[in-house]
């Protein structure tokens, strides 16, 4: 029988947290102030996140302590199994050994619970009794919901009313583990009611669902707020699940030439690539680290290094970021996890410095790969995860044209169980391809009023 | 760190089957051919199925090897994780120690694709390039799929018409592996265009769809004919579950006092509970093995053993079980697998001879206990998973009443992503009890015309 699945014990789920900062040369540029344009420090963030987290987000320690009361509820699904993608290689027939990550094991089905769990930890360590998040289609606030239920905090969910509608069963998933959630715009906040006042039938967007979310937790002292990409200490998080793989990789005597994950504000990219990223630092290693992005949102490869606000509406810091500007609206694509105007600023600083690279597949292409890998593996992943097996299936072929064996692995970051609408549409002949034109990207950024960092 | 979960090497997937029947005292009774009462040999089932699976349904060895094909696939998704569940433990404040195996982890999401892998491969050996088969809510079809899809053999599920209208996702699941889904009654076959003719608006019947697959095997030399649950060789591909749980538990140093499943046609209680009666036989322990079935379809508790078909139309042999009856119509539960209103030949047997026990649970009383679950252990469990849950629970509670402690082990058979709608209807307090009169059970006996076995 061939080795297919590397698993480790719950012994080996990693002790500390990687933070990739500690090694960069260049640091990533302080945020400013949004309206004096000066630098920030901590305090700033303390209505909205709990010092400990805020002391995560500014530290230049190269390892943080994961707490044991996190690695318990870690095991319920870490570590996770690593898998040699025979299948995959066989339909390719590609010199390159392949092997993917695979962190659809969690009960909320991706890799967003490597971050609620510690988020919703440090909150209740704090006394906070509620955390508000704001979710698109559902993946972040499943995730919440889990974590905050385990430590009996209440969580309120701001959910896009157009997902909400669309989406009920990721709703009724955040009901079950006993989470409260708001078709956003709702009448629960001032700034939902300001909305509906003025449009009552709006569908919603992100940027509103996050400026609920942040108003309840600015106006409550027992409420704090939660971000599930984009933020430093969510990166470091997500680390554990590189950490694992670096290990797997050792024990399938291999490692990867390539590592590749699906980006959106750059979580699952970081958790999976920081620790590879360690390598090339500590041990001299040359590992290349490729971000995958939709077509329909390429920040990060045709977007500008520039000070950008985090939301849609203006009320964060202003952070160095890879970024389409903040009005950004991307096309209603499945993969709404990737559907985010910017990068998170280490790894926008990371591809400043060329030490990471990036590339964009269109809409169809990545569902092609999608369904081939479910046909070749057997797992049904979701549309952001495709994003990955994309690119790993373009490096496969190279490989073959070239007549070299590399190995390469990407993250796949969730199942496809709550996104087979995505799959019907697809088989129906309903996806399309979204490409921007120049003129539209170049539309977008006019509206920013920062200059570019050289 | 508590140690929450026991993981297997994949080195430590079983390599052969346990057949049950070899340890039996009383064998099972023979089957009867429909018409002349007189048993039948296994040349019968030929149409329907390859010759090494008959040879299975009909052996008496003890062990069956695994091919290393199928221990190949299994690796995708096996060993499966054991939990101790500790969090469910303290929410029910019980002296007993509670342990769960979870099957969810397979790519369709329960303990289906344990038989269906092994029936594609032995298919797939014998030349066949079709298979067909039934399906209700969807689970053993997209298990089906998944298997037939890995080894290039064409695969056509006959989904009852209700559920492939208000279930598209199942649908879509099975489309994703390369299934062709008719609803039934279907114009594919002669059964189904007659039933359509008659009643062009019939929602169908589980009945009517394995009409309609058999039709499909039994007319088409290279096309066979899959049934998930019930027959012996689905049992036996099922032990590979409570082998691994045997192995798992003595490495968390204890053994089950209580084993204990969720009961439809017998498959996923068989394959956690007779590793477990076979330590029993072997070793002269006590180990109580009890399976849990719903009031709306009692057959355990309030049926009779008796001969009966094993399909509503009264196409296959007539089978020695505990049965209401052929025509015996369940409520429209949510927990679609355990709607059969008979038992397998070999859990009747023992159920018969006292080696096993049964419980039933009403439908509140499930949904109830899975909710508890959710939230106290992170796993949404399918509507079927949550009957063993409820008994667990019942079981734990008793301990706490009698200041004991005691082991129990439940099989946790699949995960609830694609039953979100059940957990809504929870929720909305649009689930009711299911509970039959005596009467009602009475009358559906009344059409049976073979007499009690004594």
């Amino acid at each position: 029988m061939k080795h297919r699945k590397i698993t480790l014990s719950e012994q080996e789920i990693p002790e500390k947290w990687y933070n990739i900062i500690a090694d960069m040369t260049n640091k990533p540029l302080p945020p400013l102030h949004p309206g004096t344009k000066e630098p920030i420090g901590p305090d700033a963030l303390a209505p909205l996140f709990p010092m400990e987290l805020i002391k995560q987000e500014v530290s230049g320690e190269k390892w943080i302590a994961i707490p044991d009361e996190v690695r318990n509820i870690y095991s319920i699904w870490r570590p996770t199994p690593l898998y040699r993608a025979y299948g995959l290689e066989k339909a390719l027939d590609t010199p390159a050994k392949i092997y993917y990550k695979y962190e659809g094991v969690s009960p909320a089905g991706s890799h967003k619970p490597n971050t609620s769990v510690p988020q919703a930890y440090y909150n209740k360590q704090e006394g906070i009794k509620r955390i508000t998040t704001e979710t698109g289609a559902g993946q972040w606030g499943s995730a919440l919901a889990f974590a905050c239920n385990h430590f009996d905090i209440d969580c309120e969910v701001y959910m896009v009313k157009l997902s909400y509608n669309q989406k009920p069963y990721r709703k009724v998933m955040m009901n079950t583990w006993g989470a409260k959630v708001f078709p956003s715009p709702s009448d629960a906040t001032e700034a939902g009611r300001k909305i509906l006042a003025q449009d009552p039938d709006t569908t919603g967007s992100l940027g509103i669902a996050i400026s609920e979310a942040v108003e309840r937790a600015a106006m409550n002292e027992d409420t704090k707020y939660a971000l599930g990409s984009v933020l430093n200490h969510v990166k470091l998080h997500q680390t554990v699940i590189g950490q694992e793989a670096v290990v797997q990789m050792e024990k399938a005597g291999d490692m990867p030439d390539i590592v590749i994950a699906p980006f959106g504000g750059g979580s699952n990219f970081a958790g999976l690539a920081f620790p590879f990223l360690r390598l090339n630092f500590d041990e001299g290693r040359n590992i290349r680290c490729i971000a995958s992005e939709p077509t329909s949102c390429p920040k990060l490869t045709r977007g500008v290094f520039r000070y950008d606000f985090g939301d849609t509406v203006g009320m964060t810091p202003l952070l160095p970021m890879y970024t389409l500007g903040h009005n950004f609206v991307p096309a209603p694509i499945h993969a709404g996890g990737l559907r985010y105007h910017g990068a998170g600023v280490i790894v926008s600083q990371l591809l400043k410095d060329k030490l990471i690279e990036a590339v964009a597949h269109d809409n169809i292409e990545v569902f092609e790969a999608g369904v081939t890998f479910a046909r070749t593996e057997g797992i049904i992943p979701a549309p952001e995860a495709t994003h990955g097996i994309a690119t790993a299936i373009a490096e496969a072929k190279k490989c073959k044209e070239e007549g070299v064996s590399r190995t390469i692995l990407f993250n796949l970051c969730g199942h496809g169980n709550f996104d087979m609408k995505a799959y019907e549409d697809y088989f129906a002949g309903n996806i399309v391809r979204h490409d921007l034109t120049s003129e539209e990207i170049k539309a977008s950024l006019a509206e920013l009023e920062t200059p570019e960092i050289e």
